[in-house]
């Protein structure tokens, strides 16, 4: 399994990835899920993957040819004038690998794939899409800033709760942070390290890109302390009152 | 969908269920998924059913009428030695009624149910089981000292960080109706009234049961402080120390 989190804020876009893939308990590896690319001065793009990963790094290998030889195939990943004709270039690779992947006959969700794409191209202004294996897409609004994929569900409740649009990206890390340790936590088929990425809009590059392994202080200082903040949260509430 | 939790703590055991059924988003119902068998001194037993309705029903329907008419068939509900038999009869009779509903041939998962499983029989300990649509089960231990069913994921981060097994009842409805707002917030197919259960260890009665609706005092202010608790504990974090 995975968790992806991709994050639309008042100030640009953050990414989180975790590294784990697993085909059965015994097969356990780590793969990156995050897939960058970048023209400083003109554009981001990241895209972040989940489910079959031959699915997976096929897309993101034909996206990469894509954008290595512009003279070879068209239309070439860096060469989009819009981060929604990006989402649909990437949206049809999907397809395609899925349709190629897939025996006549058989149901195409055991090689099914879902991206979250986001960044931003000059010109036009940051968006995030997510991308379904169908190959079609719904980008992020204000009422929906943020899109989860893979093992979503444990780590919802706080973004649920906890984000806001003006956040700094400071926050919004501590918020993804908190997010994916409580997916780890429940979940052994998403593991550490995990991938961050802050892209600040308009500044078409990169703001920071870092790895986190279960060793980094500010990793073990959230993880740590929120066991502790929650169980004083808990304990903030009144107990019922008795029956 | 569905979410229950059965837990056991050093006081006794503690159920909650929610009571929204739903065949799509246009076919939504309330019932009941918590089925309480008492004799009192004798016998406390309390069924929590997730998965398909028929299924669930028609299992709890023939455990009814074992129980009812003890001339008229066995093994009975009212008449088993120990829990563990208990578990046995809920899980054959729950085995002999997914293989009833299922056209031959067919696979068996959309008939699929499962049941969490406790009470106590005079003579032997309280005990938990969590009961498979294949008609095996597992026991509650001190390592896993609860079961979920259903739409388990958002409220189980808050479980695994809170739960004490020395916990009062009082504490302990705390912490089940905090798992169950998480999750009520995030899944639509969950939803109130939930209905609540304590028995006390060694006492061969229900000592508390009430069904909590959204209107609730003590609910609306868990539900209302929870989420000014989470914000006040995220804050108290601090935030990414920046790229």
């Amino acid at each position: 399994m995975t968790y992806c989190v991709g994050l639309k804020t008042d100030q640009g876009l953050l990414f989180m990835s975790d590294t784990r893939t697993n085909a059965g308990v015994d097969a356990v590896s780590t793969f990156q899920k995050m897939h960058v690319w970048e023209e400083p001065g003109e554009r981001v793009i990241v895209l972040l993957s989940s489910g079959n990963l031959a699915t997976t790094q096929g897309v993101v290998s034909l996206l990469d040819e894509r954008s290595k030889a512009p003279t070879e195939r068209a239309p070439y990943l860096l060469d989009t004038q819009s981060m929604f004709q990006t989402a649909k270039l990437v949206g049809e690779t999907l397809r395609e690998v899925i349709a190629a992947s897939t025996p006549q006959g058989q149901k195409q969700d055991a090689f099914g794939a879902h991206f979250v794409l986001g960044g931003q191209i000059r010109g036009t202004a940051p968006r995030l899409f997510l991308i379904y294996p169908e190959g079609n897409f719904i980008e992020a609004t204000d009422d929906t800033p943020f899109f989860q994929i893979g093992e979503t569900k444990y780590g919802k409740p706080i973004l649920l709760r906890a984000y806001e649009r003006t956040m700094s990206f400071e926050q919004a890390t501590k918020l993804l942070t908190v997010s994916f340790d409580s997916t780890v936590k429940s979940n052994l088929s998403v593991g550490l390290p995990l991938d961050m990425l802050w892209y600040v809009a308009d500044t078409y590059k990169v703001r920071l890109r870092k790895r986190i392994s279960g060793e980094d202080p500010y990793y073990r200082v959230i993880s740590d302390g929120w066991g502790q903040a929650l169980r004083n949260a808990f304990g903030s509430l009144p107990d019922y009152p008795g029956g």
